[in-house]
């Protein structure tokens, strides 16, 4: 891992945290300097620690988005 | 991984395919029994395997669409 790097360039919102203090939380992230993705994962609270998390596509976000709102979660 | 099991009880979307029909799905998946979640991840076309994922409390997907709809994604 001696060349991985990353740089958070957003953050959107923290969707829950626990009793450590990790938050998992919408992001977007630039891995090892590539363009910036959308990013869902556990981050620790100085975030230089994370998680295994998923990235997503501009395009994926919005059907995820329209996906979310088209259910009944209220 | 003898007791692995799972059931997908709903499918709200795909949030893209790739060439080798794997999608990108949200469902809600039952992971050994317990009590259903829901999930992000890749599946192959026939739900057999799958890849890394997330899973989600109800609370953190209300959030995620929340916060999904604060954002200028159009």
């Amino acid at each position: 891992m001696a060349d991985f790097s990353f740089e958070i360039e957003e953050h959107y919102g923290q969707l829950s945290t626990n009793a450590k203090g990790w938050a998992k939380e919408l992001t977007k992230v630039a891995w090892n300097g590539r363009p910036a993705k959308y990013d869902i994962r556990d981050w620790d609270p100085d975030y230089e620690k994370m998680g295994k998390g998923l990235t997503f596509t501009h395009e994926e976000l919005k059907i995820l988005r329209d996906c979310l709102n088209k259910m009944d979660l209220d």
